[in-house]
């Protein structure tokens, strides 16, 4: 009997879930509360409650090589950071291609999950839902997938602003801000230099009389255009993930905030935060160094208190005739239709097994798709986790005991508690490439890097030098793609091939291509056979 | 007797020479055709013919500290690389407090400029004015100085494209942007790589729906935030320029430009041109690679030809519907005052000695100032030419024979031939500390290196390995200026000031802030030594 499953949301994991399902043979319903695909990534000029709104010029921060579905490459000239209107066309080629929006119910939302009362035998859920015309069905799942993402209610925190009510501008969050006209020749404060605030700053900047731009803690901040104008994610791979887990931590934060000083010293532009590089999810902007250097985007401290239409900073300093204040102060999650004894959340904090599944449920039916924010991509991280938990809805992959899960869990916590300074930002933080091996070693489609290295050392060397692109968890086992092997050694032709829009006669520098000599690949790859069998040895 | 010096414009090279005219005893009257001083950096919504005119964001190239008149500094406070409105700040506080507004005739245009019948022994000029009102009247002064700047008639060579007239869209010179706004999902062309081309495409970039950038030969492009996030001019200085005299040409480009390509590749993002770094005026755009890497931008070759709405590049790509083009292609300049035996322009070629003056006349006493594009600071320039100018009018600076000044002007035009790609953009180039010396010498205020190094050593240093800022030539001779020594001092924390914006714990690196360790200092400054003996033993 196939087995269905209730998919929530048809965002980009909603969208990896059906294709998952389908492919384990599994039948999907997607609900999906708007009129269309895309979730985050799909541009609305005015905002939904309880739903995450970009603003026009948004541009993703993943490279499309890192960031596409494992089996279905972004097209080679699509640019590599891709503007949210192409990243919305990838995804409908996606859909069309694997024929998932038959599978989608639109204008649908889901208002109750419920376990039924044979659970803890069946595993099934009644699932509730209303159509925008106030239309209540009720539907029997045998798995549900929540792909509702961690961008739901706008995170507000007005009462850390005293005087906020007596302030005479105008202020919203992030969310409500679209395009920067209206802000002409107007002085705004935006609070908040995590990504949105980092970029609309920038944007402001470009009209506004004066842009100030508020942080607690200063940040970190990392380009897209990495060495040699390669997209920087593609300079994380296997081998520098190796080097920060055997490496001391805060050497390799060193090493690494070295680099980003040479862009531009933190401590100058008095961004520098007390924090390590890694213990704080980064901002990436490539524009805002120029602008702080311009005068146009101001950076000050916290904000102490607002007074009619100025804004005290916790330096004393005051600012008149504040127009706007935008508040990036980012996003909670919650699951309003989950019962909290399901799942609860609080602080943004949520008791799950790798982030995928509720521990103490009798049946593991229940997953929770995309609640994570990586230092790399988010949707083939979706992808993987809706891989592994299909295979779990089928019973071909076994969850460990409640017992074991639970501290794994707690070990988790500890560690990013260790690691990341505390903020509703670092609840759900995880490394790329650990935990795609995590999941991926789960699901049985780890790369074994030592077999490739013996038997295909062409992609052996890829997959340890090159980027960890999604193709890799698609050489081999459950869901194995064809044309994973070729995507892989074609992937710098398709960084490549969008910027080769003017003849230009003189050749790239090789190196920039293969992203490293063969000569440092030789050494390093010593290097790493020798370290990987010690940590092996060794744990 | 006084003598009176007529100062034709009363932009950044107007000013100056209002101000040396007063330093020598003489009598200046500026003429300024419009109702303010400020010349180009002064935004006008609707441009005036035969004058440049900026867009509203446009912040200069050079930095606040090599920008600055030399007995002037920017206050500390004042961003680094600064926007219109505040050069023109800055050149109201350089007008009040050295009193030149009372010299200026505002809404009066200069219409003639002619030697007066006794020329060849009064060296006096007949300038004929109109003002707004249609008054003309005319005056007798003993010099003239010419300050209209090089950005006169913009330059758009429609002959070079084939079907512009059958264009549906609209085209218009990059002196008629302003604001990206009316161009929102639009797709549009802008024609050049200079800095207006890059700056234009960038802006719009943002908003349109595709923006292509068409480059003829492609581009070396810069960075103003330079390594450690320091004003890039701020790394060019007697050391470096010394080297680039002393190294063969094509290795110290090379040298450049790998840092360039560390940046990003020039030729994987296909904008490598066949030329080299220093045979170009080079683009600064701190924002250009990102924007290709998201492929806002589109480089493009050079235009084929337009047919209704589409336009057809070099390479054969069409593309089609685009609603606007922009001709960055720079601008021309002409002293349609001036009769043409005084002084003719052919194809953005004058003859004149050092830039300055035109070599044939009876009397020295005309002079052009402001007519270089420097790689550096255009004001401190004009100043220095200022400072020269007034000198010799007053007889106290001779100028060598004729024959003398011809064979200069003729070495210096076959001396860029050989470095430069041959274009309109490159007549007037000059590099800004060698130049800055050439004048300086002849004024008799080039800082004396080796005499500073014994007596000064910490102002020799900084002469040497400093930012060649315009403090340094106030040191001592004529127009000493006794707040140059601690303005040189100083500098870099001016450099640091305005981004002090927000109270951080952790102090900048030394490095920084010196812009070299003393023991870098100590092994260069031998070298230096050493071939600065070998360089002036043999030549």
């Amino acid at each position: 009997m196939t087995r269905r499953v209730a998919v929530i949301g048809g965002g980009s994991s909603g969208l990896a879930c059906i294709k998952c399902c389908l492919d384990e043979g599994l039948e999907p319903v997607c609900f999906e509360s708007s009129n269309d695909i895309g979730g985050l990534w799909r541009f609305k000029e005015n905002p939904e409650s309880d739903r995450a709104s970009i603003y026009h010029s948004v541009i993703i921060n993943t490279s499309k090589e890192m960031m596409c579905y494992s089996d279905y490459p972004i097209p080679a000239h699509f640019p590599n950071f891709m503007h949210n209107t192409l990243i919305m066309d990838y995804y409908r080629m996606y859909a069309d291609h694997f024929k998932l929006i038959q599978h989608i119910r639109f204008n649908t939302k889901v208002s109750q999950v419920k376990q039924r009362s044979d659970f803890s035998r069946s595993g099934q859920w009644d699932v509730e839902t209303e159509n925008s015309d106030g239309k209540k069905e009720k539907h029997i799942f045998d798995a549900v997938m929540i792909c509702i993402g961690h961008h739901c209610q706008p995170n507000m925190p007005l009462h850390d602003f005293p005087g906020i009510n007596t302030f005479t501008g105008k202020y919203f969050h992030s969310r409500d801000y679209k395009t920067p006209e209206e802000w002409r020749d107007k002085k705004v404060v935006v609070i908040g230099i995590g990504n949105s605030g980092g970029d609309i700053a920038v944007e402001l900047s470009r009209v506004t009389k004066q842009l100030y731009l508020s942080t607690r803690r200063g940040a970190w901040v990392l380009n897209r255009v990495g060495n040699s104008g390669v997209p920087i994610d593609l300079s994380f791979n296997r081998f520098t993930g190796f080097l920060r887990r055997n490496l001391p931590f805060g050497f390799f934060c060193s090493l690494a905030e070295k680099r980003l000083d040479q862009r531009f010293d933190h401590a100058l532009y008095n961004l520098k935060p007390k924090h390590r590089l890694f213990s704080q999810h980064p901002t990436v902007n490539d524009e805002l160094p120029n602008r702080i250097l311009s005068g146009t985007v101001q950076v000050k401290p916290n904000i102490r208190r607002f007074q009619g239409s100025s804004v005290e900073f916790d330096d004393g300093s005051v600012v008149e005739d504040v127009d706007l204040v935008v508040f990036a102060t980012g996003y909670r999650f919650s699951f309003p239709f989950l019962a909290s004894q399901v799942l609860s959340v609080t602080e943004n904090k949520a008791s799950l097994y790798k982030y995928v599944f509720p521990p103490e449920l009798d049946q593991p039916t229940l997953s929770i798709i995309g609640l994570v924010q990586p230092l790399g991509a988010i949707m083939p991280i979706s992808e993987m986790q809706a891989r592994w938990a299909t295979r779990v809805f089928k019973g071909c992959i076994k969850l460990p005991s409640v017992a074991a899960m639970l501290k794994d869990i707690q070990y988790k916590q500890e560690t990013m508690a260790r690691r990341y300074v505390t903020s509703q930002r670092h609840t759900i933080q995880v490394d790329y490439v650990d935990y795609m091996d995590e999941i991926a070693e789960m699901v049985g489609v780890r790369p074994n890097v030592f077999k490739l290295l013996l038997t295909d050392p062409r992609i052996g060397l890829s997959v340890v030098f090159g980027p960890s692109t999604p193709y890799q968890y698609r050489l081999g086992g459950p869901g194995k793609w064809a044309g994973a092997r070729q995507a892989i050694l074609t992937q710098w032709e398709r960084m490549a091939k969008p910027m080769q829009t003017r003849p230009c006669e003189v050749e790239p520098k090789r190196s920039v291509i293969v992203d490293h000599d063969d000569y440092i690949h030789c050494i390093s790859f010593a290097l790493f056979c020798l370290v990987y069998f010690l940590e092996n040895a060794f744990s």
